[in-house]
């Protein structure tokens, strides 16, 4: 199913796309890959991934996308989609079972909003976690998180369900997964504790068989935060 | 179709979306808003337009959607929808006459990724606007812009066709027509002479129909402007 380690400046390109699958672009500890990868994974899509050494990318993963992003995907008619919330958008709608975006127009709009809501959440992960190993204050971005997380734990309240498309995991939850996976490396975790629906939704997404199937570690996620924070990350780092 | 004059704070709140409409609140120049007008207005969709004082807000839409973003969109069930690429995919699937997303996943992608391009152009017309004004050297973003101007020509060439989504006037011209259309008002005409294809689109697409319905001349453009830059904005300008 995959390639694990990671192909760098100098390799040679793989091959094509197999038969039947569809390849993704990735690198294992990357937030906006792991998207990709749930979406493949809970959708139970047949896929190859090819891991890229973003710090020494192959000349022919740039030829191929110059933008030199993961994750990318390549589809068997050579077809490549860039940027995570398209490539899941695409694959939602190309492989049609097990939808996990609803059907409705105003269901869709709802999870593209609390997205937007989202994304304004993600700097603010990295700011707050770097500019506290930098000993620098940052109260003012950690009273925006939690402003912005209480807003997200009102949503489940409003709505009643478990998931924030439902009662059951859809789009939206896997889009913000990534992150949650992320907050103990962060140094971030203490967050959830006002907002404890929130948080209830975190430990119900670790059961999940896609999420068991993507994810890393803390001690993992860790050992490789030291390498990238030392400048020279191990991209094959476990394998 | 349009309760043209602005609602301000202290005004008395416009009553229920009629029947069979759909209602948009806006503001007559802000581009983001005149993405929704283009797809209501070449789709033919039955609505109503609030528009919306933005430096003095009213307490009822503020109610309404504590963002107190335009545009916002509200359903005759009182569902609201913002964000303008939310908005716009929203109608497109909602009303299903004249589609303006193409129906293939890979199409859609493609619309997707050339608009996520396009975003990272909208802040330069700004910068460099402004930067002008101020009397800045702007050559390092007026550089970006071309870069990324040229691309999008090159789309067009690549893809052999007058609009980007085909021979046709689709989504993806919507959404970035607003900003062609103030090119003067930023100063920036000059830069569409060396992305000749490019140029003939914004010639193009003058001549369709929604993009009359909603457009702004030059002078209307520039004499709002003025009244903004003078912190004054006249909303009602021209009415």
């Amino acid at each position: 199913m995959s390639a694990e380690k990671c192909f760098a400046k100098g390799s040679a390109a793989p091959g094509p796309v197999p038969n039947g699958h569809i390849r993704l672009y990735s690198m294992r500890f990357c937030p906006f890959a792991q998207r990709a990868r749930l979406v493949l994974s809970a959708k139970g899509i047949k896929h190859d991934v090819v891991n890229i050494n973003l710090k020494d990318k192959p000349e022919w993963f740039l030829e191929m996308n110059p933008l030199g992003l993961v994750p990318t995907m390549e589809t068997l008619a050579g077809e490549l989609i860039y940027e995570s919330p398209i490539i899941c958008d695409y694959l939602d709608e190309f492989y049609p079972e097990k939808k996990l975006l609803p059907s409705s127009p105003f269901g869709k709009a709802q999870q593209k909003m609390t997205l937007e809501h989202f994304s304004k959440i993600v700097p603010l992960f990295y700011k707050i976690s770097m500019g506290k190993k930098s000993g620098d204050d940052v109260s003012v971005q950690e009273a925006e998180l939690k402003n912005r997380l209480s807003k997200l734990n009102e949503d489940l309240v409003n709505k009643k369900t478990k998931f924030f498309g439902g009662d059951s995991i859809t789009m939206i939850d896997y889009m913000m997964w990534p992150w949650f996976e992320r907050l103990e490396i962060f140094q971030l975790k203490h967050c959830l504790d006002s907002t404890p629906d929130l948080k209830k939704w975190a430990e119900l997404m670790l059961e999940d068989v896609a999420v068991k199937a993507t994810m890393h570690s803390v001690d993992t996620h860790k050992a490789f935060g030291k390498t990238y924070a030392e400048g020279k990350p191990n991209f094959d780092y476990g394998l």
